[in-house]
C-alpha cells in the first residue's frame, strides 16, 4: 500500500495519524505540490482531482479524500463506532470538518505559515477568522459536554478536526479561549501510537 | 422524524430525495435562513452550527451536514455499498462534493439566481468558474468509464453530486459540454422513487 503525501499537510498527516494508532505498514511517498507533482499526468492518473493525500493499493486500485482515506484504513477498528447514529454523527463531524472547519483554519495557516502573508491574500485571511473562530466554537460546545467528538470514545471525527485544530494557532487562531478544545488535545495527544505532525 | 430544510437548498433536496427513493416517512419543517431562523435560539440548540438540513428523531438526537443525514436514513438500503472499498468510494465522492463541487457550483448558483448577481459578488462569481468547471471534468471521466460514480449502482455518491450538478446551469455553467454527465442525469431521474426539486 502506497500514500502519497506531504508531512506538513494536515489532511495527510490524518492518514499517517490513523496508520500509527493501528499500526498499519505503508509506503510513504513525498509529493511536492510547489513542484506542480499533483499536476503531473502520472499523478492524475491516481487522483483525477490532482490532490494529496492520495491512497493506492497493491492492487492498483487508488482512493483519495482523507476522511475517506481514513475511514477505509479503520473499518474494522475501535475508531469506527459500531452503533448506525454514532457512525452517522462521525460523518457529521467530518463533513462539519471539510465544510466549516478546514476551508477557514487550514487557509489561514497556510496563508500565514507558508506563504509569509503577502499583501494580495491579507484580506482574505482576514475573512477566514470568523469562520474559523465559528468553528471552534461549536466544537468548544461539544467538547465542554463530551470527553470526544462522538461520546466517550475517540473515533475518526477525534482523528479529523485534530489535525488542523491543533495547529490553528498557526493561522491566527488563539486556541486559549477554548479550555475543552485545549483538553481533547491533550486526550488524543494521550492516545496509545499517538505520533505528532512532522 | 423531522427534517428542518427550505426546498429550495440542493443539501436539503438530497434528502427529500433519499426519502422519496427509499419511501421514509417524515415531517418536512421549512426553515426560512434570509429571516434568521437558522440563527435562532431554538434551532441552535438542534445544530450548534446554524445550517440546514437538519434531522430530529423523535427521541430528540439530532443530525446535521446533509451527507450524513442521507448515509444514515440510506444505511440498511442499496444507496449504500455493502463492499468496504466501494464505500470507501462513495465517501470520496461525497467528500469531493462537499470540497470541491458544492463551493463552487452551488455558491455560484446562489450569486446568480438568488442574489442576482450584485456587482459586489460579481469577481467571486467569476472566481467560482475554474473550480466548478474543474469538478465536472472529474465527473464527466468517471462517468464516460462507469454509469455511476461508484461503478454499476446508484449510491448516495449519486444522491449527493445530482443535487447541484442538475442545477449548475443555473450558476452559469454549460452542462452541453459535459455528454456522460448529461446521460448520468437522465439515469438517476429515471431511478424509481425520483422525484424533482421543488
Ligand atoms: N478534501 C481533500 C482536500 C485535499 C487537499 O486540499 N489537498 C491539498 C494539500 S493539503 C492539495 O493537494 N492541494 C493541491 C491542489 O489542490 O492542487 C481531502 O480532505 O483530502
Ligand atoms: N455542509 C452542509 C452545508 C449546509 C449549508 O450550507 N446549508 C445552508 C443552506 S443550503 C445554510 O443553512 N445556510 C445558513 C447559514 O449558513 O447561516 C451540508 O451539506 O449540510
Amino acid at each position: 500500500m502506497k500514500l502519497y503525501g506531504d508531512s506538513q499537510s494536515g489532511n495527510c498527516y490524518k492518514i499517517q495519524l490513523v496508520c500509527a494508532m493501528l499500526a498499519i505498514p505503508h509506503q510513504w511517498i513525498a509529493v511536492d505540490i510547489l513542484a506542480g507533482e499533483t499536476r503531473s499526468a502520472a499523478f492524475l492518473r491516481k487522483n483525477p482531482n490532482g490532490k494529496i493525500p492520495t491512497l493506492e493499493l497493491d492492487d492498483g486500485r487508488t482512493l483519495s479524500e482523507s476522511n475517506a482515506i481514513i475511514n477505509y484504513l479503520a473499518a474494522d477498528s475501535d475508531l469506527l463506532p459500531k452503533d448506525t447514529f454514532t457512525l452517522a454523527k462521525m460523518q457529521q463531524w467530518q463533513c462539519f470538518e471539510q465544510y466549516s472547519h478546514e476551508p477557514y483554519i487550514a487557509v489561514a495557516r497556510f496563508i500565514a505559515k507558508y506563504q509569509s502573508m503577502p499583501a494580495s491574500r491579507q484580506a482574505e485571511y482576514k475573512a477566514k477568522q470568523s469562520g474559523g473562530y465559528l468553528a471552534l466554537g461549536v466544537m468548544e460546545q461539544q467538547l465542554a459536554a463530551t470527553p470526544y467528538l462522538c461520546g466517550d470514545q475517540l473515533t475518526n471525527a477525534d482523528i479529523s478536526l485534530y489535525a488542523y485544530t491543533h495547529v490553528a494557532h498557526e493561522g491566527g487562531f488563539e486556541l486559549e479561549r477554548y479550555p475543552a478544545i485545549l483538553a481533547w488535545l491533550g486526550r488524543v495527544e494521550a492516545t496509545p501510537g499517538f505520533i505528532a505532525m512532522a
